[in-house]
């Protein structure tokens, strides 16, 4: 802060470009070891994870007052790689208030955002450099990782009090998931859908 | 959309990085004339302002339903300039739901958010490529381009109810401006300030 006025309780979230990370907090690390059963090829997950726990994603937390009047935050960076025919994505949630929308806007890299609600209605968005996605209420969403190479960096926002619902994916999964065909992504349904 | 699902409810939301703007949405312009009585130094306003009516700024209103569970998001970019040695800046605004926070990402360009509450505290956050300023509920803001040449561009995300509240800017002012002062900015008491 270069300034300084009579309070502090603005802050400067300092994105480094480079690595996606947000300088002064820690994340939240989300290894392979940490997505059990949510990769449709079973074989190819034990045996990518006795090579090693890799990382797969990381996000943060900006701790900012759980209630609606507040805004969380930050950085979520999707590792390239595969898990078999399946590209490393995000565990993905819905809303515990079910309807409160969230903004990703993408850093860098490629990817897409998969969207589904209750009802099985489903959607993908694209993300790449400078494009945002906006996914709707009621849309459990998950960050995917398209590129051979390069993380996915991008920038979330969404009402402080939203809370995540991760169980619901943990324990049913998403109907849909995006593999890699003929060297393309591509949407399969998800044969340990419940 | 590359894959279509059943629905359409989610965005991509499409920012072009050379420029700021966003496909497919016409830009809410500001220009040098809607600034009346914004500038301290109102002389050299009228002479600016006869040469040309030039923009100051641009945003965005990407027209999400009005309610406490959507989100407000889009690109704002404030154009280099100067009226004497105030800086080219945005009106700024409180939110209607007062205490309602906003969060503004930099896509590029140099500058400074300034922030007012109504009992006068204020702050600064600054702007540079990949540093985002959360602003808190209460406090008024504005963003200000302090580059000789390179617009300022940031993406911003606040509660689509939040409103703004244009009016008491209008008529007060803020207590704080930003000027040039030996080639640097540095902020001063607002001689106009009521």
């Amino acid at each position: 802060m270069k300034f300084t006025g009579s309070t502090a309780k603005s802050m400067e979230i300092k994105v480094d470009l480079a690595t996606g990370l947000i300088a002064g907090y820690p994340t939240l690390e989300r290894n392979l070891s940490y997505m059990k059963n949510m990769f449709h090829d079973g074989k190819a997950y034990d045996s990518l994870l006795a090579k090693g726990d890799v990382r797969v994603y990381d996000f943060f937390d900006l701790k900012r007052p759980v209630n609606d009047r507040e805004l969380a935050c930050g950085t979520s960076i999707v590792y390239p790689g595969k898990v078999g025919d399946e590209y490393f994505m995000t565990k993905g949630h819905f809303h515990e208030v079910l309807d409160t929308a969230e903004v990703y806007y993408c850093l860098s890299g490629h990817g897409f955002m998969l969207m589904e609600n209750p009802e099985g209605d489903w959607e993908v968005g694209e993300f790449v450099p400078g494009q945002a996605v906006y996914v709707p209420g009621r849309y459990a969403h998950r960050s995917i990782n398209v590129s051979p190479s390069e993380p996915l960096k991008t920038f979330f926002c969404f009402r402080a009090d939203a809370g995540h619902d991760y169980a619901t994916i943990e324990s049913k999964g998403f109907r849909k998931l995006m593999v890699e065909k003929n060297g393309e992504p591509a949407i399969i349904d998800n044969p340990r859908w419940k």
